[in-house]
């Protein structure tokens, strides 16, 4: 249900892509601020902002679209954080709360909060919710919808402001959640940043087998292999700048995998069925767990199966 | 439509787990075989398989399931192929086609060739279609529409045995692609035990970080890792088996894979933005050709998110 008076005056949304859209239509449906101000670098994306009626109005300028905002949502890949924050700082409002979406939070708190004025309060923020589309035409309002949003504030950040940005996603449908940044990032790494990159690497290592032409690839690729196409053909800026800017992480992560895949590698060799009987019956259980979590559906194939009506 | 006919008198399933019960379903719907004997080792499957009424009679014994059987189709772990051929060998009727639905090709022919006895037609295959349920229940009769059946005969098969075999599959919704059974393990290798392995991999690495409880990776699971979770719930017996029996093919597409792990990397510990982002960007066009295919949905997030109405 709407919210009977807005949360907030106004909001601004620098940048405009399936989260910054996704909030502008959410943002709407719940009646969560007055006025939403939208920015972005691109003269086409904003054009085409304007086209959807994402905002009540556009600049190119991400400091024209900040002034007097009562919360500015920065949604921009996590490499171009710190420039941002340094084109709106002169512009904010004593007061503002100031947030952003990036992928990890480490980097982004060191980008953005020596940049800000003291006078704001800045609580970063990660929705855990995406889908394998970008651009403002990929957004809808139920993206956040029975997903959790983890926040990093830093120390000696002020609680209210931390209040205000948790009641803000709850508006939007979240789950929230506060934890420490580091921490985060070391999460991430696992459950986000190593499966992207692993779906990144299978296909680009299927795209280059001499012996099996990339028809063959497309044309049975329902035996496993279409899995991992949805996360690879996610925005590569946004995660070039994730593999960046988690750099540590990501590469204590792949050094893991590595060291399993290795394992799983001499056991094969071996001949070893006992042993792979083992591995491949203890990952069956965790997938009931993330569907009763309510993180996935429970339709075989993810529901893409046409099924009978008899059956 | 259901053939005005049936296409054979009697219909042997031996198995009757997701591949089994799925035929068994689609033959009745489309009138394909005028009787279906059931058999299976599980005494506890064969009564399930009873009480969902897949057949017209169900035994303990292969053997007595093949009896005069037209059509023999072997569904069962590739590990088993060659026992259940031995015992089912002394009852064959002359002129019987049998065939298998296995993962693997080259050992599934090493195993069941020499059992068989002359006057029978052996001609192997491999339904490109399955989900990650197991057993008689989880069968439907649409799980080969618009998929790809892979038939590997051995040189020397009879030309009208295959014919009919692939006017079988096309009776059951799928297309036919005749292949060599080497090419056919590697091509399967690579599109379907290679993803296979890396999500059992994947779990199995998420479920041990010690760092990150097993709670969280459940619960931020959307951000990505759910993905392969799907795959890693797959049967394990029947992917111990694939593992040990196209081991060499297997083998090399899992160091393939490797190598260009070990350069992912790589690009990433040198901070090597347009590498990553060059890599990250050829991916992105075959998830658009495996959807052209109609090897896959367009929906975003494989059609699990709730869209609105009104975007």
């Amino acid at each position: 249900m709407p919210l009977s008076q807005p949360m907030f005056d106004r909001v601004a949304l620098i940048g405009i892509g399936l989260i910054g859209s996704s909030l502008a239509r959410v943002m709407r449906r719940e009646n969560i601020a007055r006025e939403i101000f939208i920015s972005t670098r691109s003269k086409d994306t904003l054009e085409r902002a304007r086209q959807l009626e994402l905002g009540d109005a556009y600049f190119a300028m991400a400091s024209e679209a900040a002034k007097d905002a009562d919360l500015v949502v920065i949604s921009v890949p996590v490499g171009a954080s710190g420039s941002v924050a340094k084109a709106i700082a002169p512009n904010l409002k004593s007061g503002a709360i100031v947030t952003d979406v990036g992928s990890t939070k480490t980097s982004v708190i060191a980008q953005i909060q020596p940049e800000l004025p003291e006078n704001v309060h800045f609580v970063p923020g990660h929705p855990i919710a995406g889908t394998e589309y970008s651009g403002p035409d990929s957004g809808f309002a139920a993206l956040f919808e029975d997903r959790w949003c983890i926040l990093t504030p830093p120390d000696g950040t002020d609680e209210n402001a931390v209040k205000m940005l948790a009641n803000f996603w709850h508006a939007c449908g979240s789950d929230v959640e506060l934890m420490d940044a580091a921490h985060h990032d070391q999460v991430l790494a696992l459950v986000s940043h190593l499966p992207q990159l692993i779906s990144y690497n299978i296909v680009a290592t299927a795209s280059d087998f001499e012996d099996v032409s990339k028809a063959e690839v497309i044309k049975y690729s329902a035996s496993g292999f279409r899995d991992f196409t949805r996360l690879a053909s996610s925005d590569p800026t946004m995660w070039r700048d994730v593999c960046l800017h988690n750099k540590e992480a990501v590469l204590e992560m792949l050094a893991r995998f590595s060291e399993d895949l290795s394992s799983l590698r001499a056991s094969i060799r071996r001949g070893d069925g006992d042993s792979l009987f083992d591995l491949f019956s203890k990952t069956r259980s965790i997938r009931r767990s993330i569907i009763e979590a309510g993180q996935d559906i429970d339709a075989p194939n993810f529901g893409r199966t046409p099924m009978d009506e008899e059956d």
